[in-house]
């Protein structure tokens, strides 16, 4: 059995920027297809895979993911390949997206983690194992990086470092999800070794709650962890002098009574210090209409470094 | 939703050459599958996307389009990314093409301008936006694109020349078509700033008359403008002294009793002047069998250089 | 008519070797999904295309394969473009292979042929063109390659060997498979300038003989033909003094009464000589275990250089 299913997007994001070269404002548009192809045996037991089609903005053609491989059983599903990460696919982690674009300057985590890879790896001979499990209302993550099984990059420097990257440690992340009588949801993640960077340990727990069925309020807080890739210099003097910090996000979201409009917002506080870093609050408040198959979207938010971006446009799912 | 459809083609075409290094006739061969997804709203809107999967003899592998958006509803359809542009859209502006390859050394324009992108964007932030309205007999189309929405490119250099690129200058097209009475075809077309090169401003103008059931002619003008970008030079000296000038096309096919026999031909006059030109007349005729799902073709064509080519092939859509 | 089938599999390898650099057990996975468009005409000729997207463990991502065009009446089979060729599709030519990952360190082949792509040619502008002809219980094959029908490469040289690369040559290729009394089968094939390169005439025959519903036995010889190419020097010394001989193998598989798991061995002689060679004794035995549209395998094999290498794995089909 084969499959194509994904979304459409695109629209307008503003962005302010010093940068007097580049424009504020561009259309910005994605198109996603995942290929997924299985088969199931004759004892109930699915295996599958999948390649992902993906075309954003600014790329000059749609790019191939690597290939993901899976079995699942009885609630239990086993990856091999270009794994989705415990720590990406942690439930509330990314609440606080705003929009059509579903973007949060404030609220997601600063930290650097794997994900499934969507344009292709870097480099090295990288492997992923994930493992997950749904049990009634639980649901639990394990997952493993090797951005070089290989060997053969890690040995060449005592340091790792190769080519300006770092990065060649393995990663290991874990994240449960659990819902409540239906009304509160719990999240906690941990990765160690984000994004194979030795030391980058990152943790997050987040909890959301149904007070109505027309409103959610949410809490996250985000550890984001010590980004020391050669690579990553935020203040870009390369004096490596920063700190991501912690993150605090308050967050919810009101259907209104026409049940299509959803207004949703956050304020996010982070304790950090980079050299663009101009004020430890961020927030923002979007809206969705649903179309039914299809909703417009808009934000505006204002992120750490006190740049204002807004963003409007429409998505679809196939 | 999600289908996959294109066409195949395959055979053998023949180009006269003073170049003794290649080979004369060669096989050439395409593959083409463009994967649209679309969703239709609960009001009758319907949002989709494409992205194109083709190969071509001499290409290493299938290349991946860049994504295209859209969204219909009442005969308006807005496009998003990478586009169809309205002057490549023009009706009649291939009406010329004979045989299985689609192909008019003569009556197709020598011009440079946009249209849907198969192998992927050169270089840039190319973003495309695109209307077309369809009532009754009347098809209207516009189309604007902006080879680098980033605007970085545009800044480098005051001529906008870089890296022996020029061509980022914003292109814009309109075209009409227009059928009346089921028997003659209008069609209109302009666009300016072609290909992204400043001043190379295109226009076309196309009618075919059905004398009746089985035969159809028809007479084509384009004014092929001025391409002055800096990686196009017919005289191969450097010089930028040559001249595309103005085609004019006259051109018909006819239909034999059996129905499936398709004869067309054209000849085509151009009064441009580059260093290779030979002959201000081109032309050609063809012929086209219908299998059923498939054709048959051929064609034997002189171009303005007097060079003559001929091809033979095969052509399925699926 | 669209379809999209393939395989998935993935699993562990471990290879013994020298290089104290590398990892010897790894982790290997391969997706491959061929997208397969074909229209039939009225007189019942089917027309088509491939174009494959694979992705292999150590790929940056999935890869899109050259197209392959075909039409196919009455039993034969024309195809053009990235074509099967005779020799790598002979019936018995892989009927070594163990196990889930289907490998035979010391059955097959040694020698370099082409075979339909997956990965994208590594240059020049390659064409195929390839003929089945399928009647009763005979299956008869003739394929050609030209790896530069352009001509421009062949002509850069004397030598033909550019940029390190020779295997400018035109392979052709025969093979023939016949089943006698649904209990022997006979395959025979021969290749002329294997993967281009000049004088690498490869043979093959094989024979299997079902002795009953459960055990079948095997015998195949391959002459690995003379594989001069620049870039192939299997002593790592560029002396070029290596010869890849012929190998005989006796190969045979049980199922065993439960009619699930099927029990696989081979031992195979080579009389070549290059210098990490140890033996002219290479062997493995494997097994296999049908789960109905799936199957887990493991083989453990010794090749000539009496390096030990074993897999386990799992493949499903789709």
């Amino acid at each position: 059995d084969v499959t194509i299913s994904g979304y459409g997007r695109t629209g307008v994001i503003y962005q302010e920027s010093d940068d007097t070269r580049t424009n504020e404002t561009q259309i910005v548009s994605r198109l996603r297809m995942n290929i997924d192809a299985s088969t199931t045996t004759d004892q109930g037991v699915e295996f599958g895979g999948r390649i992902r089609l993906q075309w954003d903005q600014g790329e000059e053609g749609a790019t191939e993911s690597p290939g993901l491989l899976y079995v699942t059983a009885n609630g239990l599903t086993v990856s091999v390949g270009n794994v989705g990460t415990a720590y990406d696919e942690a439930g509330l982690i990314y609440a606080t997206e705003l929009g059509a674009f579903d973007r949060s300057v404030g609220g997601n985590s600063l930290g650097d983690f794997y994900a499934f890879n969507t344009d292709g790896y870097d480099r090295g001979d990288q492997v992923g194992v994930a493992i997950e499990y749904a049990v009634g209302d639980l649901t639990a993550r394990a997952s493993y990086i090797d951005p070089d099984q290989s060997g053969y990059f890690e040995d060449d420097a005592d340091d790792g470092v190769i080519n300006g990257y770092s990065g060649f440690e393995e990663e290991f992340g874990v994240s449960f999800d659990y819902v409540w009588n239906e009304r509160l949801e719990l999240s906690l993640a941990a990765v160690q070794n984000g994004a194979g960077i030795e030391d980058n340990d990152q943790y997050f727990v987040g909890a959301r709650y149904a007070i109505n069925d027309a409103a959610r309020i949410g809490l996250n807080y985000i550890d984001n962890g010590d980004d020391r890739a050669e690579f990553f210099d935020p203040n870009a003097d390369g004096s490596n002098d920063y700190d991501l910090g912690n993150t605090i996000a308050l967050y919810g979201d009101y259907t209104l009574a026409d049940g299509l409009t959803n207004i949703e917002a956050y304020i996010a506080n982070n304790d950090g210090d980079w050299a663009s870093k101009e004020s430890d609050n961020a927030f923002g408040i979007g809206v969705n209409y649903d179309l039914g198959g299809a909703r417009l979207g808009a934000s505006i938010q204002r992120d750490y470094d006190e740049d204002v971006t807004a963003d409007m446009g429409v998505r679809f799912d196939f």
